[in-house]
């Protein structure tokens, strides 16, 4: 039985994504400037922004490296910026723009609540210094859907750029058509279902081209990306990640005759309904309300009057059966998580939903038995 | 009949290689982290330095990425560098440099003439104040190899540290043995005949140890990166290129059976000498002195009453016969290159020598056919 990673990325692939990777690709050969092209274009579209205001640059690296391009070159020095926090991507956002020497306000709520349009008026209407704002759309922390039509509403009301981290987002949940944004972080193997090593950011091209110089260093310097691209047809400044670029191209196939993100989320949609609910049934309360958990990932909470309960085992036994979860956890509270993303089901869900409930009747019956005999 | 990269990377990989990314990995499943280390462990090994004294430290990305951890990261801010330039690489690391805020020295010498250590000493004997000498191992700009060996003995005899760009020589030429060097870089997509995506530096441990906070941002900060592997036990702080990393691991099993690094340098000298003297008897004269040839690529001079001869004809020639060479030169001067390295042996290069012979044959002809009719 094939080994399922049920993980928010790397995740489970399809055979025909990473069949893509079968053959070597020459960097600057015609045919790889082609379907780099192509990605471009296929990842602009998925942004729901037009080619006459906005441009996708890939960035080697993980989501993270493209988060940084973003910010290094998008928000210039001097700027200031309100990072929208309610989990660990957030904090890591605001920690990039401290790092790279920007003005950082934070807006923090809790992170099982999400972040209100509300509330980030008021932060812009009282700090009129602030010229840029970053919400992280899904936050995988705790799996998390914020509201990034409303923000960007405000956002641009009060006159603000707004930069969205979608990397949890970008293919399990739709970006809205013509979503006003400076910029938008996405990377190829979240729920586009591509494999890690390639990140990108479409970028609002007046933006872009006014941001010449902003970055700190060469490598994740956007702006130069881009005019590599522009000027040389398709051509990446550095060697790029040719065989995870050809998995993408294969995955956007895939994402097209899936019949695009919205036959998508509601695919992610039922796995994650059917783990949470299966999950619930076996004790284990998910930690966030229904009306906030996305698509992509669930965390639960150890289950109450769980002495018999530890993670480490229950990760321990999965991995033994085929399935690799998150090991370990990313917010405050105790929890752990399971992905509801990549190449799998609700057979997938299923199958793991009854190995742990195996896991839990071995182990209370475990734990039972060692408190009779103790 | 399979398509041939005859490119300085990325190269033609094995199919093995390629087959090792026919899985998915969990980043942080206990498998991949073992997978890591090992990796790690073996980078250490072909740097030449051991346990005690160096550690070998992943980046995501091309080798460039790593180029500029090592820079930001191991020379502190205030430090003057010393840059030896014979290529347009070694003109990427002054770049890279100057662009990160550091003060810059180069000593350039024409790109087809090695970097000679006693213009080096004399450099560094005349400017106290250079605290880090960086080299280009093997310029793949001409193909030329920098005398690793004297460069490092004049910059250690003069109190300086050394940085050694080895993206195009590693797994190609062997890394002497104690080699005193603060930082080597290398890449998975050359002499170790991996797929692009992964790049890394063998650094100095005390070195290292001493650079917190010199990083401009966080994604390519060496020092954080390094924390993070130590601290988790084989843990990337960011998704790691996973089937990029199974690939390496794979690679390096074949570099072992191959006998190592030298072992596999006399196939690369080899592939070079075969390639270098076939295409001089079809008229075209190789750029660099036999002497300064490295094994990894050449570069050939259109030929001498050459008004026949097209590249771009050439590039589509070999193309549409499933041979990709590098398209379009680096040199200062007219030249083109072809590579001589990746999964390809002898058989190999005489398969293009007798393409580029028909080549040959067939835009000649056409020429004076054209003169006479002309």
């Amino acid at each position: 039985m094939r080994t399922l990673l049920l993980t928010p990325g790397p995740l489970t692939t399809s055979d025909r994504t990473r069949a893509a990777m079968a053959r070597d690709w020459g960097s600057r050969d015609g045919d790889f400037l082609v379907m780099s092209e192509r990605v471009r274009a296929r990842l602009l579209a998925l942004s729901g922004a037009g080619a006459a205001t906005h441009v996708a640059v890939p960035v080697q690296g993980s989501g993270t490296f493209a988060v940084e391009a973003a910010v290094q070159t998008l928000v210039p020095r001097g700027a200031k910026l309100l990072v929208l926090v309610n989990g660990a991507y957030g904090r890591r956002v605001a920690e990039i723009a401290r790092r790279l020497g920007r003005v950082v306000a934070t807006l923090e709520v809790p992170e099982d609540e999400a972040v209100e349009p509300a509330a980030v008026d008021r932060a812009l209407a009282a700090d009129p210094a602030i010229t840029d704002v970053v919400l992280v759309h899904l936050e995988t922390t705790s799996g998390l859907l914020n509201p990034l039509a409303g923000v960007a509403a405000v956002v641009r009301a009060q006159g603000r750029r707004l930069l969205v981290d979608a990397i949890g987002s970008l293919g399990a949940v739709p970006i809205p058509d013509g979503l006003p944004f400076a910029a938008l972080v996405g990377s190829a193997n979240k729920g586009l279902e591509g494999v890690p090593g390639l990140a990108f950011v479409v970028a609002e091209r007046a933006r872009l081209a006014a941001s010449a110089g902003n970055a700190a260093g060469l490598s994740l310097d956007l702006h130069a990306q881009w005019q590599g691209f522009e000027r040389e047809g398709g051509q990446w400044r550095f060697t790029p990640p040719t065989h995870a670029v050809a998995a993408l191209d294969a995955a956007l196939d895939q994402l097209d005759e899936e019949g695009g993100v919205r036959a998508r989320e509601a695919r992610y949609r039922r796995n994650c309904a059917t783990l949470v609910a299966g999950m619930r049934m076996l004790g284990f309360d998910p930690y966030l309300p229904d009306a906030l958990q996305g698509p992509v990932i669930a965390t639960f909470r150890a289950p109450s009057g769980g002495g018999w309960f530890n993670f480490g085992q229950l990760y321990g036994y999965l991995r033994e059966r085929g399935v690799v979860i998150y090991p370990g956890k990313l917010t405050a509270e105790p929890s752990f998580r399971i992905g509801c993303i990549g190449a799998v089901d609700e057979a997938d869900m299923r199958r793991v939903l009854a190995l742990v409930k195996g896991f839990v009747a071995a182990h209370r019956r475990a734990a039972q038995a060692a408190a009779e005999t103790g």
